[in-house]
């Protein structure tokens, strides 16, 4: 089948895709992978966090991860992307600008995310009960959440040193969307501002990232339906934090809207293919 | 009125019941503020936070904060309660016995709290309107909401030392419930089950408080409709971080229920009085 | 067990309890039986509706039917009580007093009813899941739910007469309650003041019924977490049409709070005691 | 302006476009009025439910009203559109069929809708925050809902003959959405089947009116932010009854989308164009 598709995309339950693609489907076609098994290039992390053996360790390094805005280049000519997933875009979208340029400590990160639903996915069971998950918000996989050594290591990436930080997920008693509220201690005085300068430089021309005015937060229904991450960074002089706030649909540039985006780019198409819906509210 | 009455209750906006609690009223009568304007020690934190100057600094020494958990004692023999809200109170009492205790690094305490529309009050605004709060999470007065500063002073007083945090709520599409999820740097290494006997020490013969068993977290829906706070503490020794998460009822422990609560033992009677309703789940 | 318990309470899917009750259990407790399978008079009318056959056709003679408004004097002398569903209890009480009167026409009886998602159970399933439950409403089970014919055959003994009617159950995204909006055309011209008076005939004494002021309409979170059931009755002149709305809580009055009350029935014990919770909104 | 439009879309509370539109406006360009002021052909049933005088009578003989399946060609030529709202789009289409064949007795028709906030507008009140209209659902308007005597001049020109029914409007906690479970008193002995061909006779070359396969009844998720409308005819032999129910979006075929099909009739442009969005579930 896949001599007849100029693209596979793959969204199983981690350890499958590992085992399934290789060098003879890729010599065939590109693959966009939205599981977790080729996103992290050093295996024994994934090894540890999936408490599995991974079976595919020599395309680890081919593969490459598919945050458009942070990895375009490589995207372009990849035969395989490892897609990331909500949490993670979310979080590094946010995060990346300050890691890059050296503006936050290593050792005080938090990175306090909150989920709608549908990241669950779409198998009943008792936690996403609409009696269970209606009506109240939980923390969940505090500390242990499998997302956590993928945002690190795309920071550490971006930092050029290996950095560690805390991960807190959280459920919302709503369909979709992800905020993530991002913590960290500047090196030194730095004004909000500045790092507005910083953001804009980041992703002033992305037109999937939009940068919220001054005062203004992102809230998840803005974005709902959509392919867009809106972010806003602050700097709270009072007690030397700096906080970014960032939202994202978990279905839309959490996932198969960047799967579509990542495809646009490797074909070179206009990047906006397919991902022109302006987003839905209320919905 | 008030030689007729045991105690009275008052719910005025801020900047109100300042200028009506007098030596005359509580010479006949107890009073139990839940409003914010006797809640400080420090009457200039009040009026740079409130923006307004305060009507009745002498009476801010007398004035007990009626966190019932902590000031028990001093409560027993007030006349005047400064009852405290709903974030300050499920925030204080997560954190209390860490800063009490020195367990905290000071610099770097991160308040991540989320509340239920009901927090907001009953007056209609667009922000309240069913198809905003609908379906999304959102940050709002970030680095500059007014229940900062009253969980600084009592954590202050707790540490013995004047200290600062940074304290995000953010707006749940949800009736009621406040989860706060609180993250310090510990000054030394300590395990999770060390926290929990600190926790226990403290709380373990409060009825009202309840500790979680080891590995869950609290959920809003537990404690709804009723006057419990929930509370687990876990020490993250992989990225050195204390996180704690607590959950009340905002309309419960978190402004009428401990109101009642307070006015129990002012009267010596048992604190359960009217508090004994089982939370409702699902609700 | 039986020899040492006043009364059991049984809660099974339906055609289990029929197999598990019998003459010497019941020489030895009280049962209250809170599925369908003692809930019918005509053994033949449960065989169809839930597709089996019926175990133990010589006890539906004796089962009492446990609505306790309406059969109050027979579940005090009962062994075995029948305890009535949500819908059924919504609908029945909304319509018992115009049948036992006469007022309306049997041929055009419409009870349109909604319910939230609690009332399909606590076991997951897709229909259940948060995201398929939440933001949405449908009608389901039209014309073939299996509450229709135990109201019909309750309404059927009140009016003295065979008679069928329509009944169309609705999911609404919230978590408990129901609301039954139930059409009829009256045989003669009929004013509002004299369907309240007719009402307040039937249900002035009932502690946990309670009549609509004129001009108001029940809303359910006005009984959630409660045993009461609000009804409105009103006569629609321009239409010639009688319409009735009734709203419970199916986890209180529609089950298990009616379950208590008729325990209380049975043991002589005041009909409140275990059930004098008011009820919780918001919620 | 409107010598420079080619259409304005009005939306107006009533009363107020009545006053506005007039010969010299509609000299210079079409209009497509979202209110109410020009929907009734009978103006003496506009003043009484809007209890308010018309102030241009002499264009509601020329006004078009709007529900483009029904009225396309009258639309097509048309200078001025009255466009249909919600309820009265979502009834008329559920029940237009049966009147105009005459397959219903006219004095047993009952509508009972359910509709989402939105359908309450953006002002903010106490009815429509957050803490109020969640985790509940109530009749308002019980025999006296404007849009009543809309679709009963709508229904009577389709029957061709002056007939009154029952209409009531529920309110639902979900964001967006109309369903209307429409009941009628068949003529004569019908069968599920032959509603479905009447209906697809009717609608079957409707891109926007989706009829439901067999079994299968409406969800307002599956017509969020589209301009669909999904229809199921059932008759219940056993009850001689016919059930209709229908669901859309009150923000699109149920106001915005249904004015932009018509500018698209009005234009001669292709009937989707700017309506191509696909339903968003889940939202």
């Amino acid at each position: 089948m896949a001599s007849r598709c100029d693209v596979i995309f793959i969204a199983l339950p981690h350890g499958l895709s590992g085992a399934k693609v290789n060098e003879a489907l890729l010599s065939e076609t590109k693959v966009i992978d939205l599981g977790a098994d080729f996103r992290f290039k050093d295996a024994a992390v994934y090894e540890q966090w999936y408490e599995t053996a991974h079976e595919n360790k020599e395309l680890l390094k081919e593969a490459v991860y598919g945050l458009t805005e942070i990895n375009r280049g490589a995207v372009a000519g990849a035969r395989l992307v490892a897609n990331p997933g909500c949490y993670t875009t979310c979080s590094i979208l946010a995060l990346y600008p300050l890691l890059k340029e050296g503006v936050l400590e290593h050792q005080s990160i938090v990175v306090d995310a909150k989920s709608g639903v549908s990241g669950a996915g779409r198998g009943p069971d008792l936690g996403t009960h609409f009696c269970e998950a209606d009506e109240s918000v939980k923390a969940y996989k505090v500390a242990s959440h499998r997302h956590t050594p993928e945002i690190e290591e795309q920071l550490s990436l971006a930092a050029g040193q290996k950095l560690q930080l805390i991960f807190t997920p959280h459920l919302i008693p709503m369909n979709r969307g992800i905020l993530a509220t991002c913590y960290g201690k500047p090196k030194y005085k730095i004004k909000t501002a500045e790092l507005q300068d910083l953001y804009r430089q980041y992703y002033g021309g992305e037109y999937f990232i939009r940068l919220c005015r001054d005062g203004v937060f992102p809230e998840t229904k803005w974005v709902k339906a959509s392919n867009f991450c809106d972010i806003a960074a602050f700097s709270d002089e009072r007690t030397s934090t700096v906080i970014v706030v960032s939202a994202l649909d978990n279905l839309g540039k959490g996932a198969a809207g960047q799967a579509v985006q990542n495809m646009n780019v490797l074909f070179g198409l206009d990047e906006k293919t397919g991902l022109d819906a302006v987003p839905v509210f209320p919905a």
